[in-house]
């Protein structure tokens, strides 16, 4: 069933958070949003082949797939983006990718060129008008995919963080927001020190948030930050932690 | 057509470089890799949905598909394994690649369970039997996938190392080794300073990597180092590159 994050009447913002089951399918759960702004529609992160159908009929309630604009992508992994060939089929939408992708994803796809519908996000970010919105593609490189953007929403306040924040829980727990921070980092902790690159790219991307006036961070795995309190708690926390290349010697680089 | 890099009358590495025409197919050039040892086989990195058909039929010459025991993964992007449901679907192989992403993995499959045939290495590598032989997936975290391996064959003295060393070239090119290292780098250093993740990491696998016999060093993009005096060309190259994170700096994270 969909979450609703935000809806104003004329934007909404959509999650969906059980359409990875993690013990039936044997995969890591993962979460699916739609931003509707009046007649245009964007999903971020659709997931994989296991998650396109499910999410295909689920969106259909708030947004008719046929007229998607967009699919923003955080970076190319199998969890966010695997079922693009299907989208390509069944929707005339966009695909808005890091620059360094969009040579890559085209091995998702078969038999015909998609190509003039990946579009490449520089660096540097850019502002993505979605009917009267305008969604900011922020640079969230090497955290942990090296041309990675994260997709903040000024109208609800939301960003959506793709893996930045993620949590390993099942997917019931998923659908609730954060409630006991200290709790939470247990389901945390284990990810961002592995699959995160560096504190040195985690401080760039605090002192950048902290620009932007964010009331939640809803990442691609697990559950979201709600409120400015919960959210600077992740802040804190991300700003300090060690992770990475940071934790990696030479004992990591020996030959079996 | 297939290169040859190694054949002792019962062990043999094989190179398909032609499966992707990047311009026709508006994708990144890249590499498949076979090695047979008497009545067994793997792949190395078959690729994506586009070289899906053209490497299992070039493959039939060398080793029967149905045969396959393994596909080995250096990770999970689309360019090295966006086939791997339809690998499933037609071999018994299993799949060996990062702990790190054998839960993610999945998300390329649709309909059935395949998770017992998915192996996750350990960050510490490991050898894998093959036939006679045995493989060493060996430690190449953070170069670029923060799971990632390479995978050394002690019998042909090949070093299969993924993204390191890749070059972006034409496929006529890729096929032929590098002759003139100065002339190469310009097809090297773009790819390596954007996507390789900082210079203390590759300080940490060229360390690694002179304590093995290595006779070759085959990337899974363009051109392949042959001979000492060459695989130290790069080695002594990539021990000094600045790279990733050491390149970044605040002005690459701001909003737009």
């Amino acid at each position: 069933m969909a979450v609703e994050l935000f809806n104003n009447g004329t934007h909404a913002c959509l999650a969906f958070y059980d359409l990875v089951d993690e013990e039936a399918d044997h995969a890591v759960q993962c979460n699916q949003f739609l931003i509707v702004d009046g007649q245009h529609g964007a999903l971020i992160d659709p997931g994989g082949n296991m998650t396109y159908s499910g999410l295909l009929m689920a969106m259909q309630r708030f947004f008719p797939s046929r007229d998607l604009d967009y699919i923003f992508a955080t970076h190319a992994d199998p969890d966010i983006i695997a079922s693009l060939n299907k989208w390509m089929v069944t929707t005339h939408c966009k695909v808005m990718i890091s620059r360094l992708w969009t040579r890559f994803v085209p091995h998702f796809t078969t038999g015909k060129d998609y190509t003039h519908r990946l579009i490449g996000i520089p660096d540097e970010g850019m502002n993505i008008p979605l009917g009267h919105s305008k969604i900011k593609a922020v640079p969230a490189h090497f955290m942990h995919s090296e041309g990675n953007f994260q997709f903040y929403d000024p109208v609800s306040k939301i960003l959506f963080s793709g893996d930045m924040g993620a949590s390993l829980v099942d997917h019931d727990q998923a659908a609730q927001p954060v409630r006991d921070f200290d709790d939470h980092l247990l389901t945390m902790i284990g990810f961002h020190r592995r699959y995160m690159i560096s504190n040195k790219i985690c401080r760039f991307w605090v002192n950048m948030v902290r620009q932007l006036d964010v009331e939640m961070i809803v990442p691609q795995h697990g559950c979201r930050f709600e409120g400015k309190a919960m959210v600077n708690r992740f802040l804190d926390w991300i700003e300090t932690l060690q992770c990475g290349i940071d934790l990696m010697t030479q004992d990591n680089y020996r030959a079996p």
